[in-house]
């Protein structure tokens, strides 16, 4: 078995309302068995999904989390509002959980590559569903994976996984089937679009001129449904033995 | 930017003493800016790090967490001997630091593929050193990442991850560069190991009949030297902000 990722190249800088799978299909040819890769930065941007942090006034907790580290209180105000719970808030930095159920540093909300200087980006508001109408406009209807880089638990660095998903299965079950000698395999349930995603990462640049990849090799996980989506990644919290 | 990443097929099932090296090596062609990434499975059981549960005395502990889950407490045993700390024990399952320092269900013990039922493997008494003696042993010298799959928390499944590493940069630090419009990234130091081992993961099968891969490509992350290993890996408990 083998797998290829190549990266998409030459993609202009992408601002609201743009064309996003045209853009992607006029620098690489894709096919129904292919995975596209796409930072969810340029999804949000295409999707408007920027603020203006001279548009934000910044409420009293954001200022109150912003001062002893020197954060601009907007931004953290920002991170608030993408926030649906809070789960630790130190040295500057939120761990929050997003309103799609993500657990990431700062809800997402990125302030390098924005475009502008005093802007920040925020994820989709519906990464599946913006993986889904990419999907749907792209020639050769490939898979498509929407990702962000995620921090780990007790793990430095950060790893891209995906946030949203259409016709990749998100996760390859194996759990009891038998192994090479024959015995019930326990705990084989294995990731796949997170991943895809990783993988996809590895062809990229962190400056932001290369947003998108293309992962050719996993037909056996594409679908012609679009699938459960990313939320199907989520462990629900009363459920999470990691955390 | 184009990376490859093909499965190494038709090795046989591996035992204590064999030449691991030498058996990859006949299997496919490895060049320096090769990055050879290998479940720690094989790896372990090459070592002879595999336990022969008839020879286990479970402790009182041992019966006392296996017993409500119908565990073999012979198995438990297993696991806390090689567990530094234990961080929860639920539902069967016990989540720990290893001696290593990684953190992961059951201490990385794993029963299945092992080779014979009543036998159950351990990760390498040390990966990193395993992956350099690979990489010391192989023709043409690539990069060797040792992986297991791990599981995470708030997402569901696993996904594999570099436990021990010789010649691969375990993390590209892109913090403070300048990003495509000049302002500095904060978020962007990529776990290049942890990728590659996700990205070798996508061409394996899980019945254990495909313990190793060639990923092509990562040139610009090869390098002469062994360097940190997977250690560079491990966030100290106490600057843990995710759990």
């Amino acid at each position: 078995m083998r797998i290829t990722v190549e990266a998409v190249t030459g993609l202009p800088e992408v601002r609201e309302g743009d064309d996003l799978a045209a853009l992607i299909a006029a620098r690489c040819p894709l096919g129904a068995g292919d995975v596209l890769v796409v930072a969810h930065k340029v999804v949000s941007k295409a999707e408007g999904r920027v603020v203006a942090l001279a548009s934000v006034e910044p409420s009293a907790r954001a200022r109150e989390l912003a001062e002893p580290w020197e954060k601009d209180p907007r931004q953290v105000e920002v991170v608030l509002r993408e926030s649906a719970e809070v789960l630790r808030a130190e040295r500057g930095v939120l761990i929050s959980r997003t309103r799609h159920g993500f657990v990431c540093a700062n809800a997402g909300v990125d302030a390098s590559n924005a475009g502008g200087a005093d802007e920040v980006v925020l994820l989709p508001l519906d990464p599946d569903a913006s993986a889904r109408r990419l999907r749907a406009a792209l020639p050769g209807r490939p898979a498509v994976v929407v990702t962000d880089s995620f921090g780990r638990a007790w793990r430095h660095g950060q790893v891209d996984v995906a946030i949203g998903i259409a016709g990749l299965a998100p996760l390859e079950d194996w759990r009891g089937l038998p192994d090479a000698v024959g015995r019930p395999m326990r705990a084989s349930w294995v990731a796949i679009a997170d991943e895809a995603a990783a993988a996809a990462d590895l062809v990229r640049t962190k400056d932001g001129g290369v947003p998108a990849a293309v992962v050719r090799g996993l037909g056996r996980h594409v679908q012609e449904a679009d699938g459960p989506g990313a939320g199907a990644l989520l462990r629900p919290p009363d459920e999470d033995l990691f955390a």
